[in-house]
C-alpha cells in the first residue's frame, strides 16, 4: 500500500520515482497525487522524502487538492530555459528534468519511472537524460516474474482504497439490478423481445440503458461486454449494438465501471438467459457455478494464487473441458485465467492463473470469474465476483447481486 | 495521413514500426487497427509492407475487424516459449516480439516504437531486446521540435477521418442545445437558479445532464470543464459539482467529448453568464470573440501557426492584457495558446502558439480557443470551436453552435 512506498523503494534500490502523466489518465499519479485531476505532470519522490509535484500553471489549483508541495513549470523556468536554448524544447526537456529531480532533493542515483504516456517521447527524454546526466540511471522494471513497484504497492489495499472500492461495488450492483428490472420489463414474443410499443430490444438499446444508469451513480462505463450466443463464446468479444435479444441465448454480461474521469474499477460478470436456459446452458452454467464455489472453499490466506486456478482446471478437466493447462492456447471450454486484482487499473496483481507467482494476501482486491466457452455450439458462460480479503483473511464478495441465469419476461397477450 | 505512413518512415529511416496497446486505449493502435477494440495488442508494419496484428486468442474476432493479417499469441508460440524457459516470462518477452518481427519480414534496423502504455514495461522490455538482439535498434523521437511519426500522419485527416469529426461536431453541438435549454428551463429566484420545486440548479446536476445527454449520441465524456466564476479564472479547473450556479458569474464551458469507447474528439467552449453579464465581463467577453475573429482573419493555408497566436497576442497587449509573449508564465490576461490539433488525440498537432514551429495545412483539425483569466477579479472567459482545413484551403468550423454570452433564465413569480 502507498505507506509502503519508501521500502518498495529500497528493496529495489531506487533513490527515487517519477510518476509521469501526459494527457492521458496515468494511474501512478493518480495514487501519490491522491486523485488530482491534472492532465500534465510529474511527481518526483525522493526516497525517504516528500513527493513534489510539477504541473502547468493552469492546472495549480486543480494540483493543490492533492496535498502535494506544488511547482508550476514556469516557476521551475521551463520556459525561460527554452527560450536561452533558442526555441529547442526537446533540448530544454532533460535540463528541465534535472532541475525539478533537485528540487525534490535527489541529485544522482538510481530512479524508477512509471506511468501511462506515450512510449516515444518518454523514451526520447530518457535516453537524451542519461546521456547528459550520467550520474543518474533510470531503473525499468518489466514486473512479470516479481512485481514492480506500483504493482506491489496496488496490490494491497489501504483501508482507504477498500471503503472507495466497496462503493462502486455497491452502486456497481444497483445498475445490474437496474438492468435486470429494465430487461425484464420486456415481454417474449415468440423468440423475440420486445417493448410496449412492439420495437425489438437490441443490445444497443440495453448497453444505452446501463451506460446512463452508471452515471446516475457518478461512474462511468469503460466499454462492458453484453454478449449472445455465439458472440459471447469469445470471451471479449463486446456484442453488437444492432443485435436483437433472443430468448434461450446465454448473455454474457461484463461490467466493469470506474469511478467517473478516473479512479477505482469494480468488475463483475453475470451471464443471463432470457425466459428460459436450453440444457446444454443449463449444464455449463451450473458447472462454472459449481468452479466458482471451488475456487473461494480452496482459498486462504497466504495461498498461491496458482491453487484457485488449478482447483478450477481439476474440475473442468473431469468435467471433459479443455483447460489452458491441458490445452495451452485453447479457444474452448475454460480459455482464460480465472481472476486478476483490480483497482486503479482494471487489470492487477495478484493474477489468478496456472502460471502465476502471485499470494493471496490481506488487503487483496481480485475478480474471480471461471467461464466456458464455446462458440461453435453457439454460447459462453462467464460468472464473476470482485472480492476482497479481508484483515480478518476471509474472502469477502464486493459485489452484491444474485447469480441467476434465466431472466423471466413478460408473456405476450 | 494513413496512406503516407511508409514515406513518414522512409524520411525517419525506419525499417518498422511497431504500435503497443497494454490494458488502455492506445491511440496508434486504434489508427492503425481501422477502430478494433483490444486490450493487449501490438501491430507490426514492415516499410512498404502490410502491417500484422499480433493479438490475445481471446481477442481475435475483434482484430478481425480490423481489416489486417492476424495472428495470436498462441499461434506464435508465445505459451510455449515461456514453458521452454521455465516460466520464464521477462525472457519469453524480447525472444517473442522477435519472431513477431520477423513474421512482419522485418530481420533487423531501426524500428520506431509508439502506443500509449505504461512507461516502465515497455523500457525494460526495449532495453533487454536491444542486448539480445543488437541488429535491431528502437528509434524514439520526442516530437517537440519537428513531429514525431503518428504526430505527422495525424495532423492531416483523410476524408473518412474528417466525416467522423464532422458527424462528432454536429452531435456535440446538439448537446451544447441541449445544455443551454437545461439552464434555461430554470428560473432565477434573486441571484439563485432553481428549477420548479425550489432546488437549486448546482454543476453537478449540470454535468450529470450533459453526460447523459452525450450517451444519446453515442458520445463520451472525457472530463468537461463547467466552472463558474473566480473557478472560471483557472482554465483547467472543472468545477465543483457542490456549486449553485450564480446569476451574472461568466460560467467557462468546455466540453470536448469522444466517441464511446475510443475514437475521434471534438473540442468547444462556451462561455455563458445567466440572466445577465457584468460589465467587465461583457467586456473582457467582446475582446475574446475579437480575438476569435482575427485568428479566423489571419489564417490562410500554408500560414505559420504562430502568426495565428501573435496575431492574437497583438491585440490582447494592445488591450492591456498580459500574453504568454508579454508575461511569460502569466496567470492572467491571456495565459495559453489559442489552439491544438485534435482527432484520436485531445491534444495533436498543429499547435498553436508562439513558439510553434507547425504551419496549418489542408486536412488539419485543430481549435481556436483565446480567452482571458482574471481570477482575481472573479471570471474567466474561453470561446472555441474546433475547424478544419478543407481541400480549398478554407478554414470551416466543425462546431456549430451559437456564440451567445447572456443565457437568460424564466423570472421568478
Amino acid at each position: 500500500m502507498k505507506s509502503d512506498l519508501d521500502n518498495l523503494m529500497a528493496a529495489r534500490g531506487l533513490d527515487a520515482l517519477i510518476a509521469y502523466a501526459n494527457e492521458v489518465y496515468s494511474p501512478p499519479v493518480d495514487y501519490l497525487s491522491n486523485g488530482a485531476r491534472v492532465t500534465r505532470a510529474m511527481i518526483i519522490k525522493r526516497r525517504g522524502g516528500e513527493p513534489i509535484f510539477v504541473v502547468n500553471a493552469m492546472e495549480v489549483e486543480e494540483a493543490a487538492k492533492s496535498g502535494l508541495k506544488v511547482y508550476t513549470e514556469s516557476e521551475l523556468g521551463l520556459a525561460d530555459l527554452v527560450k536561452e536554448l533558442g526555441g529547442d524544447r526537446e533540448k530544454a526537456q532533460p535540463v528541465f528534468l534535472e532541475r525539478c529531480l533537485r528540487k525534490a532533493g535527489v541529485d544522482g542515483g538510481t530512479i524508477g519511472i512509471y506511468g501511462v504516456v506515450e512510449f516515444g517521447f518518454l523514451l526520447a527524454l530518457t535516453r537524451r537524460f542519461e546521456q547528459e546526466f550520467p550520474q543518474y540511471h533510470f531503473a525499468a522494471e518489466m514486473g512479470l516474474n516479481s512485481l514492480s513497484l506500483f504493482d506491489e504497492a496496488y496490490t494491497t489495499k489501504d483501508d482507504d482504497e477498500i471503503t472507495r472500492m466497496r462503493s462502486v461495488a455497491a452502486r456497481t450492483s444497483q445498475v445490474l439490478q437496474a438492468a435486470w428490472d429494465f430487461i425484464a420489463s420486456h415481454t417474449a414474443d415468440g423468440e423475440r423481445v420486445i417493448d410496449d410499443s412492439g420495437e425489438a430490444l437490441t443490445i444497443g438499446a440495453v448497453k444505452r440503458f446501463v451506460r446512463r444508469t452508471l452515471l446516475d451513480y457518478d461512474l462511468e462505463d469503460t466499454d462492458m461486454i453484453f454478449a449472445q450466443g455465439r458472440d459471447g463464446g469469445f470471451p471479449h468479444s463486446r456484442g453488437e449494438d444492432d443485435t436483437e435479444l433472443r430468448l434461450g441465448q446465454a448473455i454474457v454480461f461484463d461490467l466493469f465501471p470506474r469511478e467517473i474521469g478516473g479512479g477505482y474499477f469494480h468488475d463483475c460478470t453475470r451471464t443471463w438467459s432470457l425466459g428460459y436456459a436450453a440444457p446444454e446452458v443449463q449444464e455449463a452454467y451450473d458447472q462454472v457455478m459449481d468452479a466458482f464455489d471451488i475456487a473461494v472453499e480452496v482459498f486462504r490466506p497466504g495461498i498461491a494464487a496458482k491453487a484457485l486456478q488449478d482447483a478450477v482446471h481439476d474440475y473442468f478437466e473431469s468435467k471433459g473441458h479443455a483447460t489452458p493447462r491441458s490445452h495451452p492456447g485453447t479457444n474452448t471450454g475454460l480459455v482464460h485465467s480465472i481472476g486478476h486484482g483490480l483497482g486503479l487499473n482494471i487489470h492487477e496483481r495478484p493474477s489468478i492463473s496456472h502460471i502465476s507467482r502471485d499470494t493471496l494476501q490481506r488487503g487483496n482486491v481480485f475478480s474471480i470469474e471461471p467461464g466456458l466457452y464455446y462458440p461453435e455450439r453457439g454460447f459462453g458462460i462467464r460468472v464473476e465476483d470482485t472480492v476482497v480479503v479481508n484483515q480478518h483473511g476471509e474472502l469477502v464478495a464486493l459485489t452484491d447481486f444474485p447469480k441467476t441465469l434465466v431472466l423471466p419476461l413478460n408473456s405476450a397477450g
